[in-house]
């Protein structure tokens, strides 16, 4: 996620860093030629059919119809994930609240602790489609079939042997039951956005109209706007490239992209919050580099 | 469901596979073919009235609001059916950690895990309104008057057994009645979009206006646009009547068609997650096959 | 409501039942015959205003602003009232599964079923505003100050005899109660969307300016568009009017219009679905009449 | 809240009462008058400009943005406030239940239900800053800092006795505890709308531009509308005006307009069903006056 | 926030507190006199373009579009962190109310309810980035490494510390655990707000395309609307600049700006209902200062 102030007049002029411009540059520009080369041809020959604007604003019309549909279910994706994960800290947290009030052995409570922080990773980890590492957090649960289910498993096993010794008691076990599968429906929430992505007929139907609707626009600006027509095609494709570029990386918020959720932060947040119930040094939380925080 | 990345430049030009064209092709040709045999009659006669703008732009946003509107709402369909069905996965995972908890005889345990897959196959097969398999999971209640609801009931009666018996303590009823009750809702809320389609009155006020208009548009603009206005209409028709076709399929989203949801997948999903406290070996996931997860 | 398939072409040109067109067949017919008098009268004199299309784009734009929201707040009725009927289907199937874990006595238990059945009618009837029966379910409830509560309230009366009596504990008591808070939830739910129509005041704006709109439209299209005025004013008037009247009868969920919920058949479904908890065979589903289920 | 039928035609033509042209009627005077004052200035001179329609499509549009974002935020905050005296009324219901269940004394039985219904009332009164009485429900905590608090907090008080006394055991005062946790949160919600308007400064902005657009529509008009200008123009003003009027009123939902809730009906149903359980007889309902229910 | 009543007829003309007229004034002149120049130009020499306005209708509902959407995202992101600390409110007087009825000793008591005014405090500092007091409340976590943690990690404490020494009862551990995971979910609900704003790249999108717009604009207009093209290009600034702002604002709720949430007020209402519990003497609630409520 990139970290920046809001932009000021020199940020708008050049911010590179964040902007979806880098992305979009071989389009824009191949949009922006055609549209110099059509106003060329007008002026040398006769042969350019000049289009009134009838067509264009109903095309325009659906355009904005499905661009902003699309903008508007890849934010929610976007949020809804970040929200998912917000719910995760602050269930973690919980969990050690409730995990210093009915689980008295401190053997047991640090293990729990330390397997939900093993569950933590493990979940950022499948969800980023990352090779497990060897060593560090959730490596142990790296061949399991399923790494942050095997990983809640254990930790529900924690409960269980502690509930069987007459360790836990019955409310014990019943509140942390309850916080473990309200942390596995976050997890499936998440499992759910990163495995259902928009459906792919959107996507053709929307990139396909975006680029019919650019490469057709000089035809109806040509007569009307002269040598403005290629700036106003570079500007309309701006907006309507970048906004499709924008939505394709916020309907995929668990990627490593510009866009892409903090989920190291998260977890560091987490690590900082549990620190203390383990009885260890807080560590320092992440900061953004180059303005991205991972 | 439709598994595919992000369509690059061939795709757009080429990929049928996931794409709404063939479903709507020959309304498309039709359409195309009117529009240009309309441009060939005003060339040649004089019969062909010319409209101007003003009743297109009028009609044209009435239909983009009919259109955004059912959008919305078929997103909105498909989007929760599968929200409800990551609900019930994450609740299978979580039954499987209450029934470790509070199960503590093996038989009864794993008689509780087999009939909570069983149901979730019953559901699937309920949903989709296939035929009830003769073996395999769910086999069982294929004669009941309401299969997914009888193998609830069959999860539930060992509870019951299991809390008269002694087994299950008041903690271990109430967890696993707390469980099953929230599974029926998830299971009331998949039947309730299977059976309430979106109201009929809509598809026949959109599908009505949508023809009218891509039927009359031709009239707007052959006087402007000439030779080009097959190809306007087709694109045109390609978005209204493509959006209205891919809306009709997500508005059913336990149909076996490209948008889906892959039941098929979650349902192994489920299995891979309860094998391991069943002590056995999980399942492999199912695989997209040409692009298609079931 | 209508139960039918997708409108095929056949339909499109000739459905009736579960149009909407029979409803505005009058207003439709004057609104076309006025713009047909406009045109004539145009023709004849030159008395009649031609106007151009600014003001229309304002007005249409406003226009479809109100409509947008109205048809958003009650489809979000309709399809909340269908929701909160999932839930009261789901919580009868709950309830029967928590009475036969906490309720071990036959008696009370077919009585607490037998009563939520009632109650399931008492709340459908009361909502439709219907007569009450002298015979068949809820019937004994026919002269209680609020029907349903009073079902619920004998309901609970149950729960606590058991309950002072010892036989049901107090994880029952807990479960019960808090299942019948829920449906509480759930009947309330209904009678706020009963009882809190959309606010009148946006009715007469709607009406008000779709009228002035479809009157006024001939004005602007009488010149370009000549004797096609008629039906394009009639297409318009179909989709303003038509929506008007759709939202109107989506609004008021529980009527016993064409749009409105099957209640019946819901009714039905939990009666299915608690037979065999009390040992009886289930009924058949109810099924649609004429595309029509009650 | 006014209860009336959808509007026929004579209403359409006729209804003041619900309509919002009584509140809007002097600056819809005004802004007709300038419209004629300015055909009547153009007709006579040449200075009036003549404007045409690129400036006012723009403006129109994103004022159509600013009035349908205003709209649905206070229909939302409407709606969300009726939610939340539906969930209230349910809880008196449910807390009523509960209290059969888990409170035996009836002394305290009939204390709890009382000071709930004072705390309805208190409420009421407090979300809608009218003097408390001298007599009456909710009158013995008219001088407490927070009347609906100390209200809550007398019921909570009872509670609590009960439960040191051990007449109310720990599943009956957790029942209890977590039924005034959710009315707290519902007074919570009902609360946060009332003390936190709509942004003032979205106020501002969308009546600055919505005068400034009445004002200024009749210049676009002027040259193609001649003396119909002054219609149109009141058509436009009174949508855009009455919509701005409508969302003041809706946004302000616990208000004694004619848009507010009906909170003294509510209160008398919370009456009716509470009586069975005092053993009293129950109210009748509160009835609209002039169609219009307080 | 601002509290002020709806603006009348002197506010709208003159109304500057509340307004976001001042923080746009710089690049609302410098467009208006760019207009101004432009038009100047025009009439000087013949060098100056003229536009029709296809291009700017496309651009335009391409603007609303993002506009639209950014709007909607900033107000739902400001009526949350409302909802968060609404429900904040709400959890701490449910809080007091419950270690009333679990929490037997006075002394442990106050405690309690003492940390969760500090853990109140601390959230809002630590939400506001303000540096922690020395003295007052919340001082003495203020080198904790997250501080509002800290804080409730104290009042869980007191919980663990009470359960362990058997004068909390199981009921009593679980109803406050609850109690604290629930404030610990909305406390990290207001920290996703805080630490998530809207993507950067919506930003530079919506900034550059709004400042591209409101400097062409004038290009479209100098034709037809001459002398008042600064007037319309100096409205439709204020109206995009304005909305830009007030979204920017709207989208940091925690900020001390104008539109920022009146955090202090609600940690002084937490205060006074908390004051019977502690037996204190209610404060006065904070009252806003020149229609300003910190």
């Amino acid at each position: 996620m990139i970290i920046r102030d809001r932009p000021d007049m020199i940020q708008l002029l050049t911010a590179m860093r964040g902007s979806i411009v880098p992305q979009i540059l071989p389009p824009l520009l191949s949009v922006t030629v055609l549209a110099a080369l059509i106003v060329a041809a007008d002026r040398l020959t006769h042969w350019v059919p000049h289009l009134d604007s009838t067509a264009y604003t109903v095309f325009g019309i659906g355009l904005s119809l499905f661009l902003g549909f699309r903008n508007n279910a890849a934010y929610d994706r976007w949020w809804e994930a970040r929200k998912l994960w917000g719910g995760l800290l602050a269930d973690m947290r919980s969990l050690a609240r409730e995990a210093d009030t009915f689980i008295p052995d401190r053997a047991a409570h640090h293990r729990v602790l330390r397997l939900a922080l093993d569950y933590l990773h493990a979940h950022r980890i499948n969800l980023r489609r990352l090779p497990f590492p060897d060593h560090g957090p959730a490596a142990v649960f790296r061949d399991a079939p399923h790494p942050p289910c095997a990983a809640l498993d254990a930790l529900s096993a924690e409960v269980v042997r502690g509930h069987r010794e007459g360790m836990i008691d019955g409310f014990g076990a019943r509140a942390l039951t309850t916080r473990l599968s309200q942390m596995a429906g976050q997890q499936a929430g998440c499992e759910r956005i990163a495995n259902s992505p928009l459906p792919y007929v959107y996507s053709l139907l929307i990139y396909r109209t975006t680029w019919l609707y650019c490469l057709l626009l000089p035809l109806a600006l040509v007569q009307t706007t002269g040598w403005l027509t290629p700036l106003f095609t570079a500007v309309v494709a701006y907006m309507f490239l970048g906004l499709a570029e924008v939505t394709e990386e916020l309907s995929h918020p668990f990627g490593q992209s510009q866009n892409g959720l903090p989920l190291d932060a998260i977890c560091r947040a987490a690590e900082i919050s549990l620190a203390p119930h383990l009885g260890e040094k807080a560590p320092e939380p992440l900061a953004p580099v180059g303005h991205y925080l991972s």
